[in-house]
This record gives structure tokens, sequence and C-alpha cells, in this order.
């Protein structure tokens, strides 16, 4: 059938390509023009060698502009599918799946995978050098487990199964089970959130609440705002749909309202992303009296906010700060918020409130996305929540976190050289610690590990580069003596590298 | 700052953009070209009444194809942000999220969002007209929940607690749960699928594995072949993803190989889905000649095939047919399968099995969508599988679903007129019927939900039109003698429909 097609010129390529090409409405020409072409290689109508006509040439044969012709040719060049050299023209590569039925080849999924894009991700590379055993661990934003309530939790899923038999079992509603979204839609109003239980959809952790709301609303080559530092997983799904992460600087009032309308002004980003309540990483909270102006700013930019409440629940001191959406007179903020750090992450259960004109297009593609959450896990919170366990459980585990953050509060203050500075939060799980001048956090990083320390390093938290002078300290998941004990030890490394003095940086490739 | 813009021409505005646009390996252009009007309409530069210049011009500023310009224009158009009359020009539209401290007005989500595309969806439109109060329900096909084993899975789950405590509570591994992963590999190499478990991952029900297969692989604007009569739901997970559903026929040996071929040839495909065993609507399987051809076809074609094994375990007659996996010899063919169909959906939990140079991109993809899924429910599974609870429960279930098949075959039989023709599965949910000529199943589904039947009408099933003169029957949740019932009821309606003859359609929008 393809056997007029040898190596040589392709005289009819634009032929077929221009038969398939959706002029109006379609995905972008080029995409269009390196998916047809892709198709032809991997069907053997293309063979290895065959040189592609040049760009000019087929550009004008196909009536598009050159530059649609070059970026299918490079996007072919990504997937290994053609190679060009300079002046030669573009050809078409060995074919990557070649199978026969003598050869019975593997697949080649390497070509046929997108690109990964973007440089090595350093959140990753934290990942993967994994725990230090027996290590003291100032990482991990993630509850103690020694405190979960877990007799209680087995409790209420008895009484779950006791009550709602094989209901609970089948599939539940994809907004999610209706008691729990009045229970949360309450606790918000108490909090003078004026929402309906309506507006509130159950999701299986905040974490596939932000994925949802990217794909809801992120369209590809969109900016996203955020903070810098800020939380990684956010950097890392609004890059999944194809959107930049742009970072704004904070103070110890939270976001810089001047550099983000500075940045926005420049950048015309699409949303906001925000943790205004115990900002992961830093503890920091947005200051009463930026909260009406933030919000003045956001709808003059016509910029929506994502205000991400992952663990507003743990306040240690002073009254709890006030949520964004709790001000959001114009139907701007979508909220989000976790049942992973306060209680338990294992049940994946979350919850997401966004405005009222959104409610049709996320309940669709939830659905699409998982049907629903589990609905015996949401039963059983439902129960465990309103038998008001889980109040008594939060009283019990903030006196206990609280008290964590005091004792490495008094420690850095004890143990740490004036030069350096740390947050002082009031609640959440984590702080954030500025070396002094010219030492940099990786390079402690790697020597605290090698001392049983871990923490995690500052870069991480960047969305596009720097914060090699900064680190995060969680402080819930160890002990007091631990805690005093890691924290002595890290000083006392601060204190060399300050000695050692202009030490050269052994900084790896993300410096 | 921007009031030197006023309506009329905007001579400057070609300035802005051409410093916004990223000429090389940035999103395509005219989305670029549109994010930044739309940015400069959202935050006030453009107020409404502006003409924008002519694509021909703004082109020739910006030194990009007038098409890029026009699908620019276009794209605003379709968000209301500009409107154009043939021969005046392209102007700025009324902003719609003008907000000012004043007003206060409401955020425009309308304009903000994308527009949904393509027509009205046939399937959400059957959903909303929801169930009919006491009817003989021969649609869905979920599990009866009567035959949940409810007490069993009660007292697994309390032995998770007792086994593993707080361990169960915590965030899982984003693969999944070691001991399960290691149960379904096993199972599946019972079936002849050579793998090992570590290419297992689990996931919140197959729909979430679809969704993740379609992210991982789908780029916009590509083709995915599908079976036509074909499962919705894949559908809608494709075109999510920016790609085109594309059916092909199937005939009593499943998905017809010739014209795979043919349509192939002419879509270039990237991906095709198939459930080649109890396949849903029909509940049909592919024909064990057929499996060979089809995997050399997919290689030649460089085309891999996700397999949906929804529901493989309900098997009522002779042997289970054999999975496409267990002949991949190219490492071509993704594994979909679910615990939903067989035990309870209320879980959410199902499995996926991928090629081995696909997990390092899925497991990032799941981490990012929600970390993992529920890992109690995952340890409470692993156990009630484990002790043969899950075969005795198969053992229970297929006997009485199989009993409900053959009622309904009979029913069929001596209820419904010669002229028309179903199915007669061996396993599975559903079968489908096919109409006598000039029988409408849009009509049909009117008059039997008035007469307290309900089904699913053929349409819904068909990934781009047609499908009038069949439906679907699920047979799984009803009682023996209200599907002897409901099919004599239904069986009337056919006959009294074909006695009116060539009586008019009164098909609704979908016809």
């Amino acid at each position: 059938m393809y056997s007029a097609i040898v190596p040589g010129a392709v005289p009819g390529l634009d032929v077929g390509l221009s038969h398939d090409l959706v002029r109006d409405g379609g995905p972008p020409l080029y995409q269009q023009i390196a998916i047809a072409i892709r198709a032809r290689i991997l069907a053997g109508m293309l063979t290895p060698g065959v040189k592609l006509p040049s760009s000019r040439e087929l550009a004008k044969r196909l009536e598009v502009h050159r530059r649609t012709v070059v970026a299918a040719y490079q996007l072919l060049e990504r997937e290994c599918l053609v190679h060009s050299g300079v002046g030669q023209g573009t050809f078409v590569g060995e074919r990557p799946d070649r199978l026969d039925d003598e050869t019975r080849g593997l697949f080649s999924w390497e070509a046929f995978l997108r690109r990964p894009e973007g440089p090595a991700d350093l959140w990753r590379f934290v990942g993967r050098e994994g725990t230090v055993p027996g290590a003291i661990r100032f990482t991990g934003a993630t509850a103690d487990p020694t405190l979960f309530p877990t007799d209680d939790f087995r409790g209420v899923l008895d009484d779950a199964f006791r009550l709602y038999g094989s209901g609970a079992l089948e599939y539940g509603p994809t907004e999610g089970y209706a008691p729990l979204r009045e229970w949360v839609a309450e606790r918000l109003r108490n909090r003078g959130v004026r929402i309906d239980p309506d507006e509130v959809m159950i999701v299986s952790g905040s974490q596939q609440g932000l994925d949802l709301v990217a794909r809801l609303l992120l369209h590809d080559g969109d900016t996203v705002m955020v903070e810098e530092p800020g939380y990684p997983n956010g950097f890392r799904v609004f890059q999944a749909a194809g959107a930049r992460a742009v970072g704004v600087p904070l103070d110890d009032g939270g976001l810089r309202l001047d550099l983000l309308e500075r940045v926005a002004r420049r950048e015309v980003p699409r949303l906001l992303y925000t943790m205004p309540i115990f900002q992961n990483p830093t503890g920091l909270s947005l200051a009463d009296d930026r909260t009406g102006p933030l919000l003045d700013l956001c709808g003059r930019l016509g910029m929506p906010v994502v205000e991400d409440q992952f663990d507003a629940d743990l306040f240690y001191e002073g009254p709890l700060p006030r949520s964004l959406k709790a001000s959001d007179d114009r139907g701007l903020v979508l909220l989000l918020g976790s049942f992973s750090k306060i209680l338990f992450p294992g049940l994946r259960l979350g919850w997401l409130v966004v405005p009222r004109p959104l409610l049709p297009a996320l309940h669709e593609l939830k659905q699409m996305t998982d049907f629903s959450s589990g609905l015996l896990a949401q039963c059983a919170m439902d129960l465990y929540c309103r038998r008001g366990l889980l109040d008594r459980h939060l009283e019990r585990v903030r006196a206990v976190y609280g008290a964590r953050l005091g004792v490495m509060l008094k420690a850095l203050k004890d143990e740490f050289p004036p030069e350096a500075r740390w947050t002082r939060p009031r609640g959440g799980l984590t702080l954030w610690v500025s070396l002094p001048a010219g030492l940099d956090a990786l390079d402690l990083w790697a020597q605290a590990r090698r001392e049983g320390v871990d923490f995690t390093p500052g870069p991480v938290f960047f969305p596009s580069g720097g914060g090699n002078g900064h680190f995060r300290l969680s402080y819930i998941r160890e002990t007091e003596e631990r805690i005093q004990s890691g924290i002595a030890r890290l000083g006392a490394l601060v204190k060399a590298n300050l000695v050692r003095g202009a030490a050269p940086s052994a900084a790896g490739p993300f410096i």
C-alpha cells in the first residue's frame, strides 16, 4: 500500500497532510501537522532516512506559515521521530516501534511518550534521597501517627456499617455525602464564610481538589501566581495543566501586595494560589489589613484566588486568622481544605468550595476523574465530626503540637547563631529558617543528614530557582526531646559553617 | 496608568503583545495572543468598545500568520470577550468582570471559564431525567447491593485496624499497598498474564485508571479508536483530554478488525480503547482467533491498546475469555480492572497495569492527582481477597447473576417479536437489543418509563451519533420476577410500535 514511498524526496506528503488538517476550530495547526507526520512514521508510511520537505516548501504547499511547520518539526524532533542537520534538512529517524512478526520487538514507549519537560526537579531529587534511618525528621508536613485516634475512628466505622449497611458501599454522590458537606459548610459559616452546603464538594484529599481546580480553570500557556516560598505540589499541578507558576515574595505579613500587583501587571496571570493561614512552608499568615486590599486587587485584575486552607485547624495561640473566602463579596475565591493534616491521610478526604457558577463543570470533571470519593470513609468521617470527636482530637493535638513548636522556637534561640532568622508561626506544621549570608541550605542539608538530622532545603519551595539561603523545619512528628537535640545539632553545624566563613559552596546543580 | 487608551484604534497594542509572545517552545502563538489580549481586557487596559486592529494588520505587526490572529480572535469571541460584525472589525465587549469598590459586582465566571465544547451530551441528558420511582431498572451496570458481603467486609476492616493500627491511616504508597498489588498480579498470572507486581498500580476505581491513562498518553488533537457501541465514560475521558473518540463497529466476535484497520489507516489514532471480555454495553467478547491478529495490527500501526477488563470476573458459562494482555509480547497493552463491579464501588478501588517504561511517568501523575488511593480500604481489600472471601463471594453472585441472565434471555425470546435481535452474553452485566427496523429506542425509552420500565437507549453508546435502533439492558440489579415482568412490558410496547408501523418518529434532538 505504501510501497511507492521510498527514501528520498516525499513529493506526495503534503497531499495527505493537507487533507488531514482541520483549518477552523481544530487543534493548533502545528500540532495537527506533527500528529499527521508522526502517524505516518509510526504506520511505516514514512521510512527511516526519508527526507522531509523543507519547512518553507511544506508551508507553501499546506498554505500555512513557515513557523507552523518549524514548530511541528521541532515537536517531532523532541519525540526523536525525526532528526535534522544544519543545512541538510529534516530526516525520518529509525522507526522506534519497528515491529514485525519476525522480530516481535518491544513497543518503544520512550518515543511514544511526551518527553518530560523542564529541568530536573529538586522536589523529586530530595524525595529520591529518601529518609535517613533513625534520623530526627524535621521533614514532611504530615501529622504524627502516634496521635491518631485509631480506636475512636474504628468505633465510628463500625457504627457506619451498623447504620447504613450496604448503602455505605455503593457509589456515593459525585459531589460527596450530603451530611458531611453540611458539616463542612456549617464549620466554615462559624468562621465567617457565608456558603451553602451545595457549594461544598468532598474530594479525595485536597491534592485532588487542587488538581481539579487546575484542570477546570487553566489553559495551556497560562500563568499562575504562587507564593515564594510556596507549596511545591501546587507548582507541579499547575505545570502539569500546562501553566507556569510565577512566585511572589512574602514578608512577615504574608503575601506582598505591592509585588503581587507589579508581577501580575507584567505576567497577566489567570489565577492566584495562596495559603493565607499558616502558610506552607513559612507558617506565616496574611495580615488582617491585607485581606481587603488583596481581594480588591484580584477583582481589578480579574484574577480568581485559590485559597488553600490545608491546616487552618491547627492553631496554637491567639485567634484563628481570617479566611480570605470570608471576605469574598465577589465570588472570586475557591477554598480548599483537607482532613489529612488534622486527622489522618489514609482516608483520602478533603473538600473544595467553589463559586456557584463553577459547580456544573466541576461536577462533570469530578465524575470523569473517579466518579466520587469513597462513600464509607465519608459516612464514618461525618459521624466522627458530628459526635464532637474531631474537636476533642483537635484540642489534644493542638496542645501537643503547640508545645513542640515552643520547644523548637526556644531551641532555635538557644542554639542558632544570632545571624540566622526564623519565622514564629502561631499555628500549622512548619517554620522557615533563613541562614546567615553565605551559607547554603543544600550544603547544610547533606551535612545534617550525615549527623542524623533531616529537613527540607529551601530551593524546593521556589518555583523558578533561588531559596538556597533557607530551609523548612517541620516540628510536629518528633518528641520535644528529639526536637531539642536535633536543633542543637543543626545549630552546631550552622555555627561551624559560619566559622569556616567563605568556604566554597559545594552546592549541586540546583544553584 | 492606562488612561492613554481610549475607544478607537489601539495603535500600541502590538508592542506589548509582541513583547509577551514566546516564539520558540512556547504554547501555540494563537493561544498566547488570545491570553495576552484577554488579560488586557480583564485588567481594564482595553475597555469596552475599543476596536482591535484587523487580523491582517496585527499579523503583520506581530510577524505571525494572519490565520494565527484570526484563531486568537475566534477564541476571544467564544469567551464573549470580543464581538465582531461583518465588514466592521472586532471590538472589545462589555467587561464581564467590571468590579470596582462602588459596585462590588460578582465575578463573571461564565466569561472566565472555557466554554463547554460540542453538542448537548445524551449521556448527561439521560442521567438528568433521573430514575422513575418504583420502575423496573434495567439501567446501570452496577452490582446488586442486596448481595454485598457487608458483614464479611466489616470483619476484615476490623482486622485491618487490629493488625495495622494507625499504620493503615497514614498516606499509602503512591503505587498502592504492596500486598494487594501482589494479589492482583498473582490473579492475573493465573489467567496467563505474565506480569510482576511492580507493574500494577492501585487506583481509585478503574475510572481513575482510565483518566490517568488519558492524561498520560493523549495530546490535544489526538484520535482514540473506541468500540461502537462502547463505554460512554471512556469517550468522555478521552474528549476531556483533548482527543476525539472514533468508533469501530462490532460483530458477534467483537471488534471488527477489517474496519479497525480501515478506520485506523484514515484516522492515524494514538490509542485503541477496548473491552475484549463481556464488553459494555453488548456483553460480547473478542473471538479467540482475533486476539493475535488484533495485536499484530496494533503493533504494525504503532497503536497501544488500553484493555478495560471491568467485569471479567463475572462469567456464568464456559471458560473465561482470554485477556488481550495475556498475548501481549510487545508490551503494547495497558490493562484496567476494578473492584467496583465484583464487590462494591463505595471503596473506590481498581487497578491499572502498564508496560514498565510508563511506570515513572504514571507514578508522578498519580502522585499529583491525589497522592495515593485510600490505604485503609486497600489493607481491608487485601485481607478480603487473601482469605478467599472474594472468590466465595464471586461464586455466590455468579450463580445469582447467571440465573437472572437466563431469565432475561428466555423472556426476550418469549415476549419480543421475531424481528428484534439481542446478544447472548456468557458473562458481564448487560446485553444489547436491536429493535426491528423503523423503531426508535428513544421513543421506546420514553414510553417504557411511563409504563414503569427503564433501560439505557442506544445513542448513549455511540461516540458520534447513531444507535437509535438499539438499547442496553442490565440484568443484575432486579429479581427474576421483576426481570420477567419488565421484559414482558417492554415486549408488548415493541409489538405495539410494530403494529403502528410507519408511525413518525418523535425523537428528540439527538437523532
